[in-house]
């Protein structure tokens, strides 16, 4: 096969070692004669690969002692329910920061729990989107249970970096498609959660952070296999995990803790984006819309000067084994999701294409 | 590697054809440069997988035009959450027939959602395990939303092959560990559910039928993820699926079609069952406690004469390539699960080591 680069949102590309050693001991694990994902989970050979996963995760996040690690089902939506179920009473308030499609899916979620509050929402200005910095006054510290935010969006390419100031309230944040990305305090955080699909592995797994003082808030209603204490008190195994996601995840840690840990690749997705954002803003051919300062270093949206050329752009890229380029129908145009496991060197090949391609038609 | 027999109840072993497809296309799945895992589920190349696993499984099952078929996450134990949060209202009655350590796990979590009432449990007479036939009355089918029951129980090695009698209320079954291995009558269920761990695939993915008469009971507090109309309207892609494991159920229904069908597999798993309870009944060593009417054709559980010998018998086994029998801890010995994926040499290998175990240490 030739060489491709796949630009896909999610479920998105894995690293390549991880994948050739996934593949290498497929049918055979550990001398077992069947695969990983043919075992039990209560069997001490998955154990051992569940703990693993979860020190390797934690060294890789500086991740404090007094937080539960927890791998569950349902990707990141599931958290969508299971976090008002899980940290408020349906008589609570919650704020809620939107600034895109998925946080906006989640305050969406949240009505049906909670009292749920918008309290700031991206906005357009001068033709950029840009997010209001929000910090909580001290009534609202009183009011809400917790602050909910997503901190990268992938439809829209808008990325969080400087924190809402949520005061004693517990925040949330959804960092499905930029954790493990760079370096974040934990401490900061209530809870963190991420679908897998992205910087994590295959899809159906979601793994969530919480602070250890936030295990008891959860309702008596929540479904059990979504309750953070039951899972916590269970070591994720109150049900069948998915055991061969989670594995998978496990890879991508050690895979990502060779490499260099967090700072190593943070600087790379730097690099990467760098690159690319460069590539569009010194044409006059592609344009993004997205103010500097919330330009996602995962997902990079840009537009063509005219949409009747994205077909074109996309089948010739495709040609160019440039593949998933297609932006999200919400925004059109492209979209290059340049998780941890693109390298430099895809996101360059793009960008060569980019500026060929530009040349050609502009 | 040499031979190697795996009995786990769950995860289970998968078709070895399954594994050996899915090891080679593991880097580049049908030419497109990346593994099927790493495709956006929107895509048409997954839609495409997705469709053709649903109708695999319909025409396996013969599943009627008006049952949805549902792909989701969570597994087994999701579902005990999601049949109440999607069948009945919080002031309605459900009930339930509780036959071992499934049923009344689904009972149990059922009493969170709704006024859930156990009809029957099994029982005990003369040493052997039977579970009262089930029909309501004329006053209980006004009075329950559905009646939900286990058919077959991986931990006691209980299947039920006589329907309970629901009448007009919709009979809701758990399949897990026996779905896909004998012929059903999908018509005769409101919803049939599975874990995908035994017959399916890997962990992680729940199998849903529902009848499209009962799409619309859900109360508006069910997590968007877990409700039925809402996974049916969106062709289960209302959140990012489980899509590996999707695949991987998708080779296992196209493995099982052509080897014949469910009516072949059947004969197969009758066959191999009938091997091993014979080994057990034709010996004074081993012992089965599941009255033969009620004896599970996928998971068959035996003791021992004396508990003292349980390790040396698993070590044994180890060492001759049969893996995984330890029984459950609740009731101890051994189990050997043997869905559909386990061919009849392995039960084969496992009657001939028993024997001699039995000549040596009887």
């Amino acid at each position: 096969m030739s060489t491709t680069y796949n630009f896909c949102a999610g479920p998105a590309m894995l690293p390549t070692a991880v994948m050739q050693q996934a593949q290498a001991e497929f049918l055979d694990w550990h001398g077992l004669g069947c695969s990983v994902m043919e075992i039990s989970h209560r069997s001490k050979e998955f154990i051992a690969v569940a703990e693993q996963a979860e020190q390797d995760l934690r060294t890789l996040l500086n991740v404090p002692k007094d937080y539960a690690v927890l791998f569950g089902h349902g990707g990141g939506r599931g958290q969508f329910s299971a976090v008002p179920l899980n940290l408020a009473q349906q008589h609570e308030s919650a704020a809620f920061l939107t600034s895109g499609s998925w946080s906006a899916g989640a305050y969406q979620e949240a009505q049906k729990y909670l009292n749920a509050i918008e309290l700031v929402t991206s906005s357009s200005v001068n033709g950029q989107v840009t997010v209001p910095h929000l910090s909580l006054d001290k009534e609202q510290q009183q009011r809400f249970a917790y602050l909910h935010y997503c901190a990268n969006e992938t439809v829209e390419g808008v990325e969080i970096n400087c924190l809402p100031e949520a005061g004693s309230v517990p925040l949330v944040a959804d960092m499905s498609s930029n954790i493990l990305s760079k370096n974040i305090d934990v401490s900061k955080f209530g809870v963190i959660y991420a679908g897998a699909q992205k910087n994590i592995g295959p899809s159906g797994l979601a793994v969530v952070l919480v602070n250890n003082d936030l295990l008891d808030k959860g309702r008596d209603s929540t479904p059990s296999f979504l309750n953070y204490q039951n899972m916590a008190k269970n070591g994720s195994m109150y049900n069948t995990p998915p055991t061969y996601a989670w594995y998978l995840a496990g890879l991508v840690f050690r895979w990502l803790l060779n490499s260099g840990g967090v700072a190593a690749i943070e600087q790379q997705n730097q690099q990467k984006a760098n690159l690319l954002y460069q590539c569009i803003d010194q044409s006059d051919f592609y344009r993004n819309h997205v103010h500097p300062d919330f330009r996602s270093r995962m997902n990079v949206v840009f537009h063509l000067p005219n949409p009747d050329l994205d077909s074109l752009f996309l089948a010739e890229a495709e040609k160019n084994g440039l593949r998933a380029l297609k932006g999200h129908r919400i925004v059109g145009g492209m979209r290059a999701s340049i998780y941890n496991a693109m390298p430099l060197i895809g996101v360059a090949t793009l960008t060569e294409f980019m500026q060929e391609f530009a040349r050609k038609h502009g």
